[in-house]
């Protein structure tokens, strides 16, 4: 075995740091570029597989193009304990979303060592989390529990690239249409930053995950008719940017009343884009979220009516096409106490809070994957998927221990 | 002389038609595209150019790479009678806007004929009137008569190509810094479609200009915080894109309490432009337009205004930067007259109406030209910019007669 030598909390949050950082060059711009299913993506992939292979663990790609390394147990007959996250980033996205949940996990399951538990210790980094680059994310985790749609290869990116293009281009072969995690694992623990301000409000390095909100994204098309910018009274057009902008602000003030809720407009565009020319066309994803059921249904039934409203006060139509809905998932209360109980084990308060950002977790959880998500506080007032991300090395050694902690009780 | 044998006007549409239809073919998708300084401006520049010489005209390339097709009259001594118009087009363009002034202008010139009046008449075709591509247009007209800003040339379009690389690569060298409109043209006759309803409402093919709109436009960029889609609190975002649909619509509500004022936002961009990732900064082009000079000055301050208070609303900040004005300018009364005259000679009625759009002849009358314009009445409801612009026969027909008559009163 090539295990580093034991290493004091310091040095291993300087090695995690080190690879963060080795890992945001790639793909820099201002942020870090990394779509899923992209040649970045599977440059952190191949980069993640070296340093697995140099800490001793087994390394395998599955259908999916997940990455998988191993550290074997004692007793190979019991089932694994999972942990890991993703390494795919939003446009100009931060050092610390996904990637270290799986730089950490890394570093927990090295420090673990070979043959100390009875189970294996398997960290993953699932392709693809992120929803930004084809409209529906979180497709590695999906895979590997079945849940692909027959029709998900055909969903296009802005450059009119398809999941089964970009897929097969990174020598994968055809979409699975079958998932694999069988036998389940034990369990799945997430290590990832909060993206949000709370822990950092609390004074907290480190949270436990509760629950993860309720999510819906749909696409929304308004239609109107295009003009010359010059020429047409203001009372007789049908401007399809008018209602867009309508409808952005009631799906703010609708999230904005219901508590918990938000909702973003992350991505707008006006057509065809001449600055003299009225939009006849209009097309916009609204991205919806709620901690409980009950709000989702709420905020997707007044967005959508939104948009109706908004369409017709500029004398437009709209289509409302809903692209995904995740249900508010509960985390697992046996799985989330290992966590907790690492936590305290470090002489920290353990912090229970939801997470607004949908994650792997949820993924597995759904599928009867017993998880739970350890939350490291973000510094920056909780700026995510932006070049600012950021964590200080202090809750970088915490987290380290407390994954460490946690892998070493459920793998015992 | 190769002039073809004199045709009836039917013949004359017919031709006018078909050379429309075959410009219209450079650069067709859902319309035309053929962006100024661009290959399919190029083209069609080289078409016509064919076109004029089959015609006996003699053509010239200037300093800007506008297009000049003279026939010689029968005394060189005194100024030449100009009409002619542009062949851009904005993204998805139509078939007659521009063009139609070119294609119109040739045939009446061809009418008339070489020597049979006294002054030269100059069919020109103009570079760049359309102000998307830059953001900034009508460069051919402005060029010649010495009004382009020094950093004009810096000026980007959506692919990151400047005016001045675009220019270079056309073969036509460096930017030119003077005007050379020396002697100044007797006058200038431009035939353009509407581009409105006003003609079609009131039943008449053909409308005399009194005086084009003044018009201001402004790039505004929204600053905010970019975030987590699911973990920012509605309460604590600085949506940029939030700010910028506040300005979208109290810019419409501006307008629409002006009388006769408009105001377009064509163009708007959200960044970073992730489905999941609150939009840090939005950028859009207002272009801002009103009938006279209090309610352009009126339109402009409230404008600017409503950028700030929207901003302040969303917890962002704005910055405006005007990037053109032109003032109304009134059309010349004799010019005019003789157009009204031509109008009248084939029995209509002669409709006077302003134009809303930004024309070529409002440069040339603002450098000291008496310039006129004859507009055509549009059908499809008067939509331009869009494929579906479109113009009958019989218009057609008699717009080609009373710019030649026009042409021999003006040239006489």
């Amino acid at each position: 075995m090539s295990l580093r030598p034991a290493s004091t909390p310091q040095q291993r949050a300087d090695q995690v740091l080190e690879r963060l950082a080795e890992l945001f060059e790639i793909g820099r711009r201002a942020g870090t570029n990394r779509p899923g299913l992209g040649e970045g993506e599977q440059r952190a992939h191949d980069l993640v597989a070296s340093w697995m292979a140099e800490a001793g663990l087994s390394v395998e790609v599955d259908p999916a193009g997940n990455l998988i390394g191993r550290l074997p147990g004692s007793d190979p007959s019991l089932a694994e304990v999972w942990t890991g996250s993703h390494l795919d980033t939003p446009p100009d996205g931060g050092m610390f979303d996904g990637a270290l949940g799986v730089v950490a996990g890394l570093d927990a399951a090295a420090a673990v060592g070979a043959g100390s538990v009875r189970r294996t210790i398997a960290v993953v980094a699932f392709r693809l989390e992120e929803g930004c680059r084809f409209g529906r994310g979180v497709f590695g985790s999906r895979a590997m529990v079945g849940d692909i749609e027959p029709d998900e290869g055909d969903l296009l990116d802005a450059d009119g690239v398809s999941v089964a293009q970009a897929f097969a281009e990174l020598g994968l072969g055809r979409l699975p249409t079958r998932g694999w995690a069988d036998p389940k694992p034990a369990c799945f623990v997430e290590t990832h930053i909060e993206q949000g301000p709370a822990l950092a409000a609390a004074g907290a390095p480190l949270g436990v995950v509760t629950s993860i909100a309720g999510m819906a994204g749909f696409d929304v098309v308004f239609s109107g008719s295009r003009g010359h910018a010059g020429t047409v009274p203001m009372s007789l057009r049908s401007d399809a940017l008018g209602a867009a902008a309508r409808f952005v602000l009631a799906a703010h003030e609708v999230a904005g009343s219901i508590p918990g809720a938000v909702a973003t407009v992350g991505r707008l565009v006006a057509l065809p884009g001449a600055t003299n020319t009225i939009p006849g066309r209009a097309e916009l994803f609204a991205d919806l979220r709620a901690p409980d059921a009950a709000g989702l249904d709420a905020l997707v039934e007044r967005a959508t009516a939104a948009a109706a409203e908004a369409a017709a006060a500029a004398s437009c139509t709209a289509e409302v096409l809903l692209r995904w809905r995740y249900e508010p998932v509960a985390m697992d209360p046996a799985t989330a106490a290992a966590v907790r109980r690492a936590v305290a084990g470090l002489g920290l308060d353990p912090v229970d809070l939801p997470s607004g950002a949908g994650h792997d977790a949820a993924i597995m959880a759904t599928a009867g994957i017993p998880s739970a998500m350890l939350f490291v506080r973000s510094d920056a007032g909780g700026v995510s998927h932006a070049p600012e991300e950021s964590t200080g090395a202090d809750a970088i050694a915490l987290c380290a221990q407390a994954l460490e902690s946690a892998l070493r009780e459920l793998a015992a």
